[in-house]
This record gives structure tokens, C-alpha cells and sequence, in this order.
């Protein structure tokens, strides 16, 4: 391993699509081949501040209920401190990093499941300056199958709780731009978390290592 | 009085200019003027989560340093939240709203002081949409004068710790503004108080009630 082979690897998904176990598997993949545990992130979050941040997004307050551009501008002062603080300093010392969700969850959730496609837009060209994953890992699946699951594990978050229309769209955007972006990789979330960890084990060893 | 003559009216300007004597002014001016004291508000802050924003801004933590994007970002969540329920609320209802800031401070700071203007304008546009205060009084001070009143009252905080040439940039970015739009007016802020507030009433006076 060289340092400069560092990558990051993003696992996306709703809620519900078993991005929890793909993220122990891949966690552990990339322990064996690189010797070292990669560094994991969360989004929001994942810095002192951003872990704050994200809790301003995750509570709802109904004396000021949070607007849906506060939202988007909220994850991405967490995304920009994560990457400034946190993934950058990491890749540039040769260390791989695991993200739970990064910016294509803004590109699906705001821009197209709030409909703020142009803000994000903006956002994200002007905050990232074309800093991207080296592969985006989407565990695709039903919104209805996945909110059930989600569900089971417990209270459903301000977030969890939207009417299924809003995941219906977040569930498009993701589907249409991984099919623009050779980085993004489909896995159908769907099958048996057996069948799952074989698709994404087969897409890790399919990298250059 | 009608409804559709509430008006929104900023008071901006470095650390230090006089901007608290100012409001207080023009908030007992607006009063008589209308029977009704204004809804006042400061930025960043202003609504039960903008402060918790605000506090995010103002807090130096070492430990994870405030990137500027992410201050810039703050900010304007603070400010959609701001303008989404309470200064539209309030002008809606006929309220006329008095600023302790504005979008031109994250112009002026974040943008000519940091160098974000790119991020800047392409937030501002894509969360403000057009939304301008019909007022804006900008009280112009050199920065070393400013700060010298401002580290007379106390502790500064984290912005106010920024050496001398980042306020250089942001006040010759208030005045370039101030320069293309013209509702906004320079304030000499270097006079005496009574010859500040006497600018300030001249410009409200002048109106159209």
C-alpha cells in the first residue's frame, strides 16, 4: 500500500436498506487488504461541531419548525467541516475512509426528495469543488420494504417520519444519477443480506488494489 | 397605516460602529411612526434554533476548527430559518422588522473578508431568491477605530479576533456594495453620536410614509 492509493468509499441507501451491515462488511474488507481499519464517518456528523449539527437536523421543534433550505444548508456546514477536518487529512496521510452517506444523500433526500435541486446544486459545486467518493456503494431498495425495517428498530426521527411520496423521489434521484456516474455502483437491496454482501464483496474485489 | 407598507429596514456595519445606539433609534423612530414597535432581530440568530446556530459560529473549539465554508453555511441556515418564520411572517402581518444585520454582512465578511465570494452569492441566491431588505443603513467606520471601540466593552469572540486585514476587506466590500444598490446608504460613523444619529434620522425621514 502506498499512500497515495488511499480511497474513499461511500455506502448509500434508505433508511432501512441495511447500510449498518454492508459498512461492517466493507469495514473489515478493507482491513484485510490494506492491514489497516479505515476511517468511518457518519453524515451529518462525524466532527465535534458536525455531530451538533446534526443534532439541530434530527430534532424536530415545533416552536420553529426547521425550513427546508436550513436543512440543507445545515448538512452541508457538516459535510464541509467533515472533509476539511476529518476525510482530507485522512487520505492525504494514506489512510482509507468509510462514509455512512455523503453527498449523493443530499443530492437524493434535498434535491430531490424536498425538491431543492437548485440549491443543492449550488451548495455542492461551490462547498466540494469537485471532491468525490472513489465509490458509492447504493444499496437500492422499496422505500415501503425499507421504511418497515426501519421501523422495527425503533422511533423513526424528523426525518424518517416524511410521507412515502418524498422517499419515493429521493429513491429516483439516487437510481438516475448512478446511472450517470460510472463511481456509483446498484446493489439490490432486496435479496438476502447473504446475497447483498456477495454483490458488494464483488464489486470491493473488482477495485484496483 | 396599510398592510403592505411594512417595511424591512437593516442596520449594518463592522464591530464597533454603532449599530446597537443606531437600532434603538430607528426602532423608537419606526414606533412613533407608526404606533407599532418593530419585530427586531439579530443575525446570526434571531428564532430558538438560529441562536443554537449562532452559538455554533461564535464558539471557538481548537479541538475542530470552524472551516469558512461551513461558517458561511451556518450563517445562512441561520438566515432561511430567520427570514422563513419570523421577518416574512412579520411583514406579512403589516409588522414592520429592524436588523441587527443582514445578507450584506455575509457578503461583506464571508464573502470579501474570507474570499468565499463564489459560495456566498451562490448561496445567497439560491436561499433568498431576490428577498431584500427595503432599507439598509450602513454605518462606515476604519476597522482600527472599530475595534478599538469594540475591545472597550469586553472580550471579543471569534470573529471579532480576526487580524485587521480581513476587516479592511469587508469594509471595503460594504462600500462597493453599498456603491451599486441604492437602497442602501454610508453612514459616516466616525462623527460624533448626535451627528451619526441626525444622518439617520434624515434618511428615515426621507422616506415614503
Amino acid at each position: 500500500m502506498t499512500q497515495a492509493s488511499a480511497k474513499f468509499i461511500v455506502v448509500e441507501g434508505l433508511e432501512g436498506a441495511g447500510k449498518s451491515s454492508a459498512i461492517a462488511l466493507i469495514r473489515d474488507f478493507i482491513e484485510k487488504h490494506t492491514g489497516l481499519a479505515p476511517v468511518c464517518t457518519r453524515e451529518p456528523g462525524g466532527t465535534p461541531l458536525a455531530e451538533r449539527i446534526r443534532d439541530l437536523v434530527k430534532i424536530a421543534d415545533p416552536s420553529d419548525p426547521l425550513c427546508d433550505e436550513s436543512e440543507c444548508l445545515l448538512i452541508y456546514a457538516a459535510r464541509a467541516q467533515l472533509v476539511a477536518n476529518v476525510i482530507k487529512p485522512a487520505l492525504a496521510e494514506g489512510k482509507w475512509v468509510l462514509g455512512d452517506r455523503h453527498n449523493l444523500s443530499s443530492l437524493a433526500y434535498q434535491g430531490g426528495g424536498r425538491g431543492l435541486m437548485p440549491l443543492v446544486e449550488a451548495v455542492s459545486n461551490a462547498t466540494l469543488k469537485g471532491f468525490k467518493p472513489d465509490l458509492t456503494l447504493y444499496l437500492d431498495l422499496d422505500p415501503k420494504l425499507g421504511l418497515l425495517r426501519a421501523a422495527k428498530r425503533g422511533e423513526l426521527d424528523r426525518i424518517e417520519q416524511q410521507a412515502i411520496d418524498f422517499f419515493e423521489r429521493a429513491r429516483a434521484t439516487y437510481l438516475k444519477l448512478a446511472s450517470e456516474d460510472e463511481r456509483i455502483v446498484v446493489i439490490d437491496a432486496s435479496q438476502t443480506m447473504a446475497e447483498v454482501h456477495k454483490d458488494i464483496l464483488a464489486v470491493l474485489q473488482a477495485m484496483a488494489w
